[in-house]
């Protein structure tokens, strides 16, 4: 199709069709005259996930080629390429001025040997985890770190059924997808969740619903 | 005591400290002389929440202030910031095309209802959620809300610690700061948890623990 097509198929005006080419985030069409380019299937798709990643998602342009490298190379194995790609997608939080994040990585590797939890060198998780520790410690919230075991029981049973839906794809490509839209989607499903079932606690905690 | 002091005790540079007191985030400290001001303890605490609303929580300049506003409105019914408080922390998504927004809604409407759980009009999180659910519809990923419900029995158990914590604050201040911390570093926590039980879920599931 031409980009015209592409455009209306994807809702993404022309002008940033070219700009996420000259980006790098989206493969350019196939010539079919000095003038003219040839889009295909595999353009829509990577259109609609570029969409997601910077509407939903909120990534940047540089996290979201970061993101689209890891599926694309096709030389790693399958388990790492979902690792990275998952990786990629964790928040980079500004570090504060650092007091507490000792003591909170070291509750954070408590936390995951006690709960006999894999992790690996560098999950850049398990270092958002301790940094938001520590800052709710700066805030003198350190007393929230009662409740964390009640937050790991249910990570635990959204990522089972997290990986229950993934495991329904059969193509690398495919998988790597998921992963990225599930992990980015999924916190923006669970953080409105959590949100609504706020609502629902505040009127039975404080009784006034209305 | 001074601003060089008020630095020093939040690691927030002078020319920041300056620069929230400018944009309204920050209340003036008060003048001993025509040159000089005096900061108190207050300052001290609300410098640490800009900052962790600013790094962990990911919030903008402007979403910061209408946070803060919502705190310091004394005139407000509690019930009422606490909601306005975790509604302003809610990310708010760009829209997408709107294509499957309608149908999306209905979705969220009958989850709600299904749940038994109460809502009000205007709650952001569950036009999130809709967006949310819209989003991944576009990338052929509909098949996701069948996950739905295990997602918002997580929620449930999260809100509920999350309120039990909440619940032990006494004044309103306190109380409404623990809503909006709790609320923006607490999808921090749910996130970074999220990813490493998905580590441990990826290993059982295709079998490449290391």
């Amino acid at each position: 199709m031409r980009i015209g097509e592409l455009s209306r198929r994807t809702g993404v005006s022309v002008p940033t069709i070219k700009f996420y080419v000259r980006e790098g985030l989206l493969p350019a069409g196939e010539l079919t005259s000095p003038n003219q380019a040839s889009y295909g299937e595999a353009h829509v798709r990577r259109l609609r996930l570029i969409r997601a990643l910077l509407d939903v998602g909120g990534l940047s342009v540089a996290g979201i080629r970061e993101v689209l490298v890891a599926i694309d190379d096709s030389e790693r194995p399958l388990h790492m390429v979902l690792g990275e790609a998952a990786n990629r997608v964790v928040p980079r939080y500004e570090r504060g001025d650092g007091s507490g994040i000792a003591e909170a990585r070291k509750r954070v590797a408590e936390l995951i040997r006690a709960r006999g939890w894999h992790t690996y060198e560098g999950n850049l998780a398990a270092e958002a985890l301790a940094t938001a520790i520590a800052a709710l410690d700066d805030l003198g919230h350190g007393r929230f770190v009662e409740v964390l075991d009640a937050y790991a029981d249910a990570a635990e049973r959204v990522a089972q059924v997290d990986l229950e839906y993934v495991a329904h794809q059969v193509a690398r490509e495919g998988l790597v997808e998921s992963v990225v839209v599930g992990t980015v989607i999924g916190d923006a499903v669970f953080a409105a969740m959590r949100r609504i079932a706020h609502v629902e606690e505040s009127g039975r905690v404080f009784g006034e619903t209305t």
